[in-house]
């Protein structure tokens, strides 16, 4: 981007999350000023309290790496990520069943988000442009004026309790409830919802010890117990251990309330999964179940001033495991966006850049709650699992005609919308192939019987 | 309602618009101790700015009476009403035409947003179990604890600047931009969304002299010029003058940014009405074009703590007049939920007032924003009009089993959503009459011409 030689730009991130770090990375690389606020303490610093933590495992793809390839940070993370190669399925009493993701170079990266976290604050710490700021918790912002007010919730003797910074520009990386998105709510024509599906998540602990009945669970791959109307899911931590999580609808989740009523719940249907949850009643009852929101707005910016990326311009729910890339992916492209214009040009650039976005956010949005019914119940129906067989195998014979959906979201960089519209594209294709095939052989099969006719002598 | 007779219930209305002072009123009635809170200042002791007025003169229908007459206030607003028996549509250059809304009787009441509530504010004033508090800003709402903080914008000598309200109940009757809505919007699967018509509107003066061209306009219509992109709509103060609005599509008002233009843009349009607006190019570039919102959420209560009524739980566009009127019938509703039941059975009462609402409310929303073609394109069109009158005609003579769906909206009390499924039903049974005439047309012809056939000699 270019500037005056006196003035670099300042840029004011409102949350020190994934989203919120990587962009500063990634800006401060541009010759950005960038001050990073977060309402929490450093999570380095402590243990951090249970619900700190974000409970489902990332899962890392090609969007996302790409980002933090970027940012020069990704060669870290992968070294403290487990790749998952596909999916393991668990059906109830049967054998477990494995699922390729696509071809064999092709995985995900289990990552948790703590770690991420602290790897993506250590390398902002390392940047002179770079100034973290927590216990800053965002209170009021002034879009027209550029202006953010913080509460600080750690006030120092003397200290005035609220800051007033005013930037270049107000990014906010504050998540689904984001106060920046709060004040871009109130101005004139910006369009915006909030909704839930009827699941809610419970996060439980997976040892992965050899019992009496089972040896360990492959831990190169997602595991899921398919059940249909809810399903439990694991993500590799290391060799020893899985986050796992129940998702189910919130009001069957409450019927769950007693030890025994738990107990058997998970006997019944998931019963090589219960010995190796140690702490199962406890972490039912005592872990919350948050509930799954999207959130969709537009415009993602107001004029020069502020602009949304990853949770705060578009939540998504984790079942294509695209919450984390696309945001990763929105800190890319504002980036990119940014790169080599100049600093009044603000407003257009800002524009182009959130106009472009939107349609593919929307699409990830909602493939995103599509996909829950693929894990909880086409995951385990054969004909949806051969059809995933045969994509893979059209994809390995015509690498570069055939693309399945799944691969175009989880492998590429292709836009998502660009995506949904080539698969649909693909699908017809392939029914004129099946149509044409099957007229061919009913001539066929015709001309070979009026032949046999014809040539039968007569009697 | 019931309650100990050592402690009355004790509410916080946010709010002193017309839902607000209304709900004040109901609850008083009911026993329960008000306070009434406004940001603004009192309207009644200052002339007001410009857009504190809303510009779209309301008109009043059968479920705004019924709740103002429960509250006793009917006829002192009747009073200061004009009368409108139906549309007076102005084609260019042709006759005027009348519409009926529908019986002889029935008619909407055209009324000013400040007569009204100067009436609503006088009456609230009036009772002893209500307080008005003006200059009074909600910054914070505590749920939980039925706890709002304001922010008193006129404060006296060693006065704090903060007041903390706790209360038995939140009434949020705040608008479009509610404060108390946007913190029902931080609790757990709370449904929300806001979008915009494409259509902005702006305000202008309408004198109704007799200019050397033309007699004065009837007053006891609502005059709409339909242009099919836009229309002009005019609704009577009193015999002088009217508030006339132009609807037009943001990007083509913005457009007309000359007095040249505005002037052409008038004179080929309306040329009836141009002569009649003195200070067109003046109102057109002052006044600003505000957007119409439409705003949706669910629930519209926090268990027994807050409730939202009017434009913070369901803000509507205009063109159906139903707006204030909707606000009104849940002021009735919710005033008629609470009355005769325990204080302590709140969260019951208010979850069930909340469900029953909520699917009418939804509809008329949907009901308003097609009504903007109805008035804009339909209006003009003979077929649209025949079929209107039809309609008319068919519920005179069928007056219990046949009431179209305008009639059912504005000159009944029957829940929006029974309406339309009421007229859809009415449609399924028209065209079935219909279809059996034809029938019976078409046979009665075959007979006939068989009859006719069979009769005539052989040659």
């Amino acid at each position: 981007m270019r500037h005056s030689a006196e003035k670099v730009p300042h840029v004011t991130i409102v949350g020190a999350g994934p989203a919120g770090c990587l962009l500063a990375l990634l800006l401060s690389a541009l010759g950005c000023q960038v001050d990073l606020y977060d309402s929490r303490s450093d999570l380095r610093k402590s243990q951090g309290s249970k619900d700190r933590q974000r409970s489902i495992n990332l899962a890392l793809s090609t969007r996302g790496l790409t980002a933090l390839k970027r940012a020069g940070v990704a060669e870290k993370i992968v070294q403290h990520a487990v790749p998952m190669h596909g999916r393991c399925i668990h059906p109830v009493g049967g054998r477990l069943q494995f699922h390729p993701y696509g071809q064999k170079h092709q995985h995900l990266l289990s990552v948790s988000r703590r770690t991420l976290c602290k790897i993506l604050l250590d390398e902002c710490e390392k940047r002179q442009l770079i100034q973290i700021h927590f216990g800053h918790m965002c209170t009021n912002v002034d879009l027209e004026d550029r202006r953010v007010c913080f509460l600080r919730t750690e006030v120092i003797d003397g200290e005035e309790a609220d800051l007033y910074v005013t930037s270049d520009l107000i990014v906010g990386a504050d998540g689904s409830f984001s106060r920046v998105r709060a004040a871009m709510a109130r101005m004139d024509r910006f369009e915006y919802s909030q909704s839930y599906v009827p699941a809610a998540y419970k996060e439980l602990t997976m040892v992965n010890a050899a019992t009496s009945e089972q040896s360990v669970f492959p831990p190169e791959f997602l595991h899921i117990w398919p059940r249909h109307r809810f399903m439990l899911i694991a993500l590799p931590n290391d060799e020893k251990s899985f986050t796992c999580t129940l998702f189910m609808d919130k009001s069957e989740m409450d019927k769950l309330s007693t030890p025994a009523a738990i107990k058997q719940f998970f006997k019944t249907n998931f019963p090589d999964a219960v010995d190796l949850l140690p702490s199962l009643v406890t972490d039912f009852i005592n872990n919350p179940a948050p509930s799954l929101i999207t959130v969709r707005c537009n415009p993602f910016n107001y004029i020069g001033n502020a602009v949304l990326v990853g949770d705060a311009a578009h939540a998504i729910v984790p079942f294509y495991g695209q919450g984390c890339n696309a945001a990763f992916e929105d800190c890319r492209l504002l980036a990119e966006a940014i790169e080599g214009h100049d600093w009044h040009d603000m407003s257009a650039v800002l524009s182009d850049y959130a106009r472009a976005r939107k349609p593919n956010v929307d699409t990830i949005a909602d493939l995103a709650i599509e996909h829950y019914e693929d894990m909880s119940t086409k995951s385990a129906r054969p004909l949806a699992v051969l059809r995933r067989r045969l994509e893979i195998v059209a994809n390995r014979l015509f690498p570069r005609t055939f693309l399945p959906l799944y691969s175009m979201v989880s492998f590429s960089n292709i836009p998502y919308r660009q995506a949904v519209l080539r698969a649909k594209w693909q699908d017809r294709k392939i029914e004129q192939c099946v149509m044409f095939t099957g007229l061919l052989f009913l001539t066929a099969s015709g001309v070979a019987i009026c032949r046999a006719a014809l040539s039968r002598p007569s009697q």
